[in-house]
C-alpha cells in the first residue's frame, strides 16, 4: 500500500515523516493509502513554503492574463478527468458518484470564475483628486497562501481558494484532509501539465502538526480553512495572533422552514435530498426541519416517504443515493446522538441505525433517520450531527421559527419553502444566516458569490469564491502621484 | 476641572468609575479635563453596548437613504464648527491650527463619502443562474461596532469608521484616546442634533480596561483600531480569539527616496512638511530620507534649510508650523532616541533638543532634528520615533533603496521624489508599502480609497475608508431563490 | 405679467425674442407668466452654450470633490424651499401639492446620488497588463450637455441629469417646457447661491426653435430628453445625425396585471393612485389594468370604489388628490379618446368628463374614468392617453397577459399584483419593460438605479440617474503606459 | 473559384444574389474567392435575422454560465488554428504573418474576457430602499445584434463584439468586409463545433445593400460598426433614425509627440512599428509625428533609419515586416496623397512609391514614406492616409503640440514619448483622444478596457470590449418589489 508523497517544488517527494495514518474507503474499510502524519511533516511544510515563496517572487510579476492561462487548461483537464476524479472522491469519501460529479462541477465553476481575474483584479483610478494629483489603487498578491480543507468535499473546497490565489499572483500550499487526500493528489498530478512554475503550488500531507506549522510560519500570509467550528475558531485565533489574514469556515446546524402553502411533494423531495445527501455530511445540509401550522396537510408523511425511499449503499453503484459516513468513529457518534435524541424525548420516526448494505457489511452506513419532537433547548437540536438525521420541529408561525433560528449560534444556511413572496421576503430579510434558500434545499452560492457563513459558521470577513476571493488574495496599494507642473519639460 | 462624561443612550452620564487621568495641553501642561480611567469603565462600556444593541435592532431596518440623512447634517455641522473643533484639537493634541483644520477636512470628506452608502452598499443580482433560479447578495449590518482611536488625530481617525458604520446600519461605540478625548466629546455634542436614535452612537472614556471589555463583549461584532503596532497586534489577536472581525492599524517607519533628478527646493519643502508636520506624530510621517547618488547636488543642505525654517511653538499661534509632542514622557523617549542615534554613530546635523518656546517653557517641544549617517541595521533606523526627527540615509541606487525599504517590517507608506516616470513606476510597483507617494510627502489616501497599511502596519484585510469601509461594516447574505414553475398560479 | 428671462453666464437676461407664449395655471386658466418663443431663441441658446463652453474649460479641471460641494448646498436649499417650490409646481402644472412634494423628494435624492460622484467616477487601473506596462481608464467630461424636459414633472426630471452632468465636470444648458418653466426658474435662482461658476449652468426658454438649435450646435456634446415617443424619436435621430450622444425617453402605455391572489383593497388603492395620480400624466401611470381569472372576486368593484373616491380639484387644496390636466387642448384630446373608447365598444363604467370643480369652473379637470371591454387591437388600448383613464382588460391567464404586454410597442413599465413569488418571478423575467413593479403601482427607480425604458419608451443605451448618469456624462479615456526599464535612472 | 456561402441557421447556404465581387490577395492580385454583392443579399440577411431572432428567444433563457461554455471551446479552437487563421488573414488582407498572429491573440483575449460574463453581467440589488421594498436591476439581452467589420483586422474586430453579444444572451449576425471575408468564414466553420444553437450566429456576405437592410430591419436591436468616419456617421445616423442602439467607430489621424528626453533608438523603433505596421492601415497607426525642441539630437535621422529598415513584401514570408495595402485603388489614393504632400511643400525624406517586391510585382506595395514640413493647416496633415506614410511635424513645445492635437476632429489615439512623469501626466490629462499611449506606439486597449475613440473617431457612448461590451449588449430592467406585510401568511 502506497505511502502518499508530497508535491513540493514541482516534484513528488517522500515525506520526512515515517509515521502514517491510513486512508480508508468508508464503504468497505479497505485501506486505500497511507498518509504521513507526525511532527516531521512540519519540515515538509517548511520546504513547500520556502519553494512557494521563491516561486511567488517570480510569479507575481507575470501579467495576470498569462497567470490565468493555466486555469483554462485546468478547467479542460478537470472536465476530461471528471469521471476518474469522481470515482476517487466516492472511494475515499463515500458519497454517491452523482454527488461526486456535482461536486466537481462546482470546482470547475470556481476555476472558470477565477479565469475572470484579469477583469476582477482591476481597481480604482481617480484623476485630479486635487489639482494635478492622481490617485489609484493596485491589488498586489500577498505571498504564500495556505489552505486546509476538510473531508467532506475533497474535490470542491480547495477550489474555493486555489484558483483565485494563484490567479492573483500568490503561491499556494495545500494540506488535504488526512482522511481524503487522494482526490487532490490526483488533481495535483493533473496540474503538473498546466504550465505553473515549480514550487508555485504545493501539497503537503499531515495533521495538526502541519496545521500548527502553517499558522506559525512567517512566510505564510493568509490561511483559508473549512472544517468544524471548534477548529475554525482555533485557526482564526492562532492565525491572527501570528498576524496573518484568515478566513475560517466552521460548522452549521441548518434550519429549513416549511410554510403551509408549500407544495408537499416537491418540498419533501428537495428537503430529503438536502438532509440525506452526502449522508448529511455537508455544511449546508438541512437538519432542523420546521413545519409551520396545521400538520394535517401531511408534510410529515410526505417527508417520511421521501426519506424512506433514499437508497443507501456503495457510492459507485449508480443507483445509490446515499453513501456511508466517513468513519466508524463518526458512525458511532451519530448513533449516539440519535440515541440521545430518544432520551431527550423524541419520537424516532425512522431509525437509520443498524443499516446493512449487502456486500458492504463493514461500511459505515447509517440509513435515513427522522427524529420528531425534540425539545428546542435540548442538545440534539443544537448540535451539528453531520449525519443523515432529520429533526422535525413543528412550530406555530414564521415569527416563532425566525426567533428559534436566530437564537442559534450558527449561521451558515437557512431555507424556506413557500409559494408566498411575502413569506420569502420576510425570511430572507430576517433570518440570521449567510446563505439563504427560497425553495432551495442546499443554498450553495455559485462561484461568482461569496460562500457567506455568519456567526459561528465563519470567522473573518472575506469569504471564499468570486470577488471576495480576489479581495482576500490581494492587498491594496494606494498610489498618490503628483508631477509638479514646474517639472514638465518646457521648450 | 471637569470630569468628562460618557455619552450613552443619547445622554451624557457620569462614569461609574471614580479614578481619572488628566487631559493635558502639551504646550502648557495645563490640565484641560479629567477622564475616567479604571476597572469600572467596563461597566460604562457594557451599558453603552447594550443600548447600542437595542438601537441597532431598529436602525438596521431604516432604509439606507434615511440612514445617511444625519451624515449630511453632520457634514454641515462640522463645517460650521470647523474653527471651534480645530482649536480643541490643537489644545489637547498640540498640533498647529492649520494642521487641525486640515485634519477636520479629512473627517468631513469621510462623512461625504459615507453619504454615498446607498449606492455603495448595493450588491450583486444574477438572474437565471440555473433555469428558473435567481441568486443575489445583500449587505446587512453587523450589530454593535467599536472603535478605539489614538491621540494623534483626535478629530479625523474616528471618521474613518463612524460614518460608514452607521450608514451601513450598525451602531457604534467609541473610546477616544484618554489623552485627547475633548474633540470627540464636542463632536458627539454636535451629533445630538443630527437625528440619530438614542443609543446608536456611544462614547465611553477609559483605557486598557475599556479596551479589554470591548474585546470580550459578546455583542461587539467588529473592532476598528488605530495605534501602535504592539497594541494593534494585541487587539487583532484578542479580537479574533473572541471571534470578531478586526481591522487594526499599527505603527510605521516611513521611507522617502529622493532621486537625483528631483527638484531640490520643492522636494525639501514637501519632505520637511512630512517629517516635522504634527511634530512627527503621524503614522504617515516621513522618517528615513534616502538620498540617491551624488550628494554634491546639495539635497542635504536644502533639507537642512527647510528643516531649520520650521517655526516651533504653541499651535494656536497662526505662525507656528510645529507644535509640541503629546507628553513629557514622549518628549523624553524621543530625546533618548536622538541620543541613541548619536551613540550609534550618527552625525547630529540639527538638534531639536533643548527647544525653548518663549511663554511656553513647560511645553513638550522638540525642534526639527536631523541625524545623518545612522547604520542601516541600527535600532534608530528601524524604530518608529514618532517625533520630529529625520534620518538622512544616502544610498547608491534605487535598487538598493528598495531592498532596504522592503526589509523593514512596517509597510505603511513609501514615497519617491523624482521627475522620471520610469523611476516612479519601478518604485510604486516594487515598494512593499500600502500607501505610495510619488512627489508626495504624506501619502494619505482620499476618503474614497482604503487607508492601506501593509505588514506590521496593519492587521486584518479590510481597511478604513471608502468601499472597504462598506465591506467591513456589513456582512454578505447570499439568497438563492427558485419559484417552481408548477407553483405559478395557472388560470 | 412678467416675460421670463433666460439665465445665461450667471445673469438673468432678456430673451432676444419678442414673441411669447403664456404659462397658464391649468386649474384657473390664469396666466402666470409669458415665455419667449420663436426663432430668436436660438440666439439666446447660442449665447448660453458659448458661455457654458467657456465655463466647462475651467470646471473640468476642478477636482471632483470640489465639484460636488455645490450639490450639497443645492440639497439643503431644495429642502428649505420645498414648500415654495411645491406650490410653484402645483400652480403651473396642476398636480396636487402632495404630489409636488413627492416630486421634489425625488429631485433631492438625485442630487444626493450625484454627491457620490467622487466615488462613482473612479475607473479601472490594471498593473502590469504586459511586463512593465500599466493600463487604466479615466472618465473625463464631455463639454456642454443639454436637457429638454417635459411638462409633467417640472421639478424632478431636470434632476435626472443636471446634478450628474455638472458633478462629472460638464456644463449644462437647460430648456424647460414652455408650459411649466417657473419651477426651474426658481430653482436656478436658488442655484445662484451654491457656488457654481458663471455660465456653467444656463436656462434658455423656447420651443422647437430652441430644440433644433440645440440639436445642431457643434459645441453641444450630449442631449437628454424626456417627452413623447414621437419627439424622442426625432431628438434621437437628429442628435445622432449631428454626431451627439443622446438619451431620449418617450411615452408609455403601462399595463398592470392583477392576479386572483392579490389582496383586493390594497391592490385597488395602489392602482387607483397610479392611474389617477398626476391626473394620469405620468410616463409611469398605470393604464391597462389586466385582471386575471374569475371576476366574481370583486376586483372590478373594488377598483371602481377606489376610483370614485378620488378627490379632484385645485392642487393647493390639501384634500385634493387629483388636479387638472395640463391644458384645455389636452382635456379635449382625452375626452375625445374616452368617446372613441365608447365607439370601440367599451362600457364606460365611470365617466370623468364634465367634471366640475366648484370655484374652478375653468379648470381642465377630468374625473376618474374607467373603460371596460375595450378591444385589445383597438386604438384606445394602444394609445397613450396621458389622462385619468383606466382600461379594464380581463384576461384568462398570466401567459396571455404577457403576450399582450409584449406585443405593445412601449416598454416603460409593467406591474403585477400577486402574493405569489412564482407569478412575480415569471412576470419580472418575461415582461418586456424596463421598470417592473411587483405590488407597486408606480415603479419609478430610486436615484441609484437607471430609469430604464425599453422599446419605443427609450432611445439610446444609457439612461438617466445613478451609474448610468455618470457613464452618460463622461467619456472614457484609456491610458497605456510603459516606462522602459532602461529609462530608469541608474546610479 | 468558389462563390462564398452564407452561414444561416447553422448551415452554409448559397446566397440568393448571383452578382459577386472578387476577393483579391493584395500581394499577388490572385482572386481568392467571389463574394456575393447586390440587392438580393438583403434577402439573405433577412433570413439570417429571422433565424437569429428565433434562436435568441431560446438562448436568452439559457443560464449565462452555460452560454459561455462555447466561448471556452472557441478559445481553444482559435489557439489550435492560430497558424491556419493567421495565414488566411495574411492572404486576404496582406499584413505580415507576425501581425496576423498578434491580431488573433487580441481576438482570443476578447473571447477570454467574455468568458467572465457570468460575473460581469451581475447587477445591483438594494434591500429595503423603502420600508419593506427591495429594488434591483437585471441585465437582459437585446435580441438580434449585428456587426459590420472593416478590412484591416478581419480576425480581430469581430471579436470586440461577437463573444460579448452571445454571452449576454443575444444572437449575432455578421457581415464581413467584402474585401476580406475568408478569415471569418473559417472562424464560423470552427464555431460549428462549439455548441451554439442553429441560427444564433449568422454570417451574411454583401456590401451596402446588406448594410442598409440591417439598418432598417425591425428585428435588429443593435449595430456595431468599425470603418471610416464617413460610413460610421452614416451608420450611427441611420441606425438611430430607426431607433436602434449603435456603436460606430470611425477613422483617425493619430499624433505622436516625441519629447527631447525620449530615448532615440527605442522611440524610433516603436514609432516606425506604429506608422508602418499593417502598412499603416490601422485605426491606431501613428501618423503625425511631432518632434519637440531642438532637432540636433537626431530624432529625424533615427526615425529615418528605423523606417528605411522596414522589410516590405509578401506577408507569408517570415522576414517581411510590412505587406501591401489592401487594393490597387487604395495604393493609388495613398500615392496621390504623397504627391499632394509634396505639392503642399513637404520634403519627401523617404519615398515609398514605386516600391517593387521581386516575385510580387503586381502587389499593392508602398514602401515606408516620410514627409517633412507639411503645413499644419494643409489637407495631408488632416487627412487619414491609411498607408505607410509618416509626417514629421517639428514643434516648439508640448503646449503647442496639445493645441494642434486638440484642434483635430479625430480622437482615436494620441501618444507621447518621454521619460518625464510630468510631461506624460500633462499629456494624458489634456490630449483629446480616447486611447493614450505613454511610450507606446499602438495604444490598443486590452480586452478588459473599452476601445475608446473620441470625437469623429466614434459615434455612440458605449464602446467595444470589456464592461462596455456587456453594457452595450444588454438592457437594464429595474424591478421594485413590495410584499405587503399583511400578505405574509400568519399562523
Amino acid at each position: 500500500m502506497e505511502k502518499l508523497k508530497n508535491y513540493i517544488n514541482g516534484k513528488w517527494s517522500e515525506s520526512s515523516e515515517s509515521q502514517t495514518s491510513p486512508v480508508i474507503n468508508p464503504a468497505t474499510q479497505e485501506v486505500l493509502a497511507h498518509v504521513p502524519m507526525g511532527a516531521n511533516t512540519a519540515k515538509d511544510l517548511d520546504a513547500a513554503i520556502m519553494h512557494a515563496q521563491a516561486a511567488y517572487l517570480e510569479w507575481k510579476n507575470v501579467p495576470v492574463m498569462q497567470r490565468v492561462q493555466p486555469l483554462y487548461k485546468l478547467k479542460s483537464l478537470l472536465e476530461e478527468h471528471r469521471e476518474e476524479l469522481s470515482r476517487i472522491i466516492t472511494l475515499e469519501c463515500g458519497k454517491s458518484i452523482a454527488e461526486s460529479r456535482a461536486e466537481l462541477q462546482r470546482a470547475i465553476e470556481n476555476v472558470e470564475t477565477a479565469c475572470a481575474t484579469p477583469t476582477l483584479i482591476q481597481s480604482e483610478f481617480s484623476e485630479n483628486i486635487a489639482r494635478g494629483v492622481d490617485e489609484f489603487m493596485i491589488r498586489q498578491p500577498l505571498g504564500v497562501c495556505c489552505c486546509i480543507s476538510p473531508f467532506n468535499f475533497p474535490g470542491m473546497i480547495p477550489f474555493w481558494f486555489l484558483p483565485y490565489a494563484i490567479a492573483c499572483g500568490n503561491s499556494f500550499v495545500f494540506k488535504p484532509s488526512e482522511k481524503v487526500p487522494l482526490t487532490m493528489v490526483r488533481v495535483f498530478e493533473l496540474m503538473e501539465g498546466i504550465g505553473l512554475p515549480d514550487g508555485l503550488v504545493g501539497l503537503v500531507h499531515g495533521g495538526k502538526d502541519t496545521v500548527d506549522a502553517m499558522l506559525e510560519h512567517p512566510k505564510v500570509k493568509a490561511i483559508s480553512f473549512v472544517g468544524s467550528t471548534q477548529v475554525a475558531r482555533y485557526i482564526y485565533s492562532k492565525g491572527a495572533a501570528n498576524g496573518k489574514r484568515v478566513q475560517a469556515q466552521g460548522g452549521a446546524k441548518n434550519p429549513v422552514v416549511i410554510m403551509p402553502d408549500a407544495d408537499l411533494d416537491v418540498t419533501s423531495r428537495i428537503i430529503a435530498d438536502s438532509v440525506y445527501g452526502c449522508a448529511g455530511q455537508r455544511c449546508l445540509a438541512a437538519s432542523n426541519i420546521i413545519t409551520i401550522g396545521d400538520q394535517s396537510g401531511g408534510i410529515k408523511e410526505s417527508l417520511y416517504e421521501a426519506a424512506k425511499l433514499k437508497v443507501t449503499g456503495f457510492g459507485l453503484d449508480e443507483s445509490v443515493e446515499m453513501g456511508p459516513v466517513i468513519s466508524s468513529q463518526s458512525k458511532g457518534r451519530i448513533e449516539m446522538l440519535i440515541e440521545k435524541g430518544k432520551q431527550e424525548g423524541a419520537n424516532l420516526l425512522l431509525d437509520g441505525r443498524n443499516c446493512k448494505v449487502p456486500g458492504y457489511e463493514q461500511g459505515n452506513f447509517i440509513g435515513p433517520t427522522i427524529l420528531e419532537g425534540l425539545p428546542l433547548e435540548g442538545d440534539v437540536v443544537n448540535t451539528e450531527i453531520f449525519g443523515p438525521v432529520m429533526s422535525l420541529l413543528p412550530m406555530d408561525s414564521l415569527v416563532q421559527a425566525l426567533q428559534f433560528i436566530n437564537s442559534n449560534n450558527y449561521g451558515n444556511m437557512a431555507c424556506i419553502f413557500t409559494g408566498s413572496g411575502a413569506s420569502a421576503r420576510k425570511f430572507r430579510n430576517e433570518a440570521d444566516a449567510g446563505n439563504i434558500g427560497v425553495n432551495i434545499g442546499v443554498a450553495a452560492p455559485m462561484a461568482q458569490f461569496p460562500f457567506s457563513g455568519w456567526n459561528d459558521s465563519f470567522f473573518g470577513d472575506l469569504h471564499g469564491q468570486g470577488r471576495h476571493g480576489i479581495e482576500f488574495f490581494t492587498q491594496t496599494k494606494v498610489v498618490i502621484e503628483r508631477w509638479p507642473k514646474e517639472w514638465t519639460r518646457k521648450f
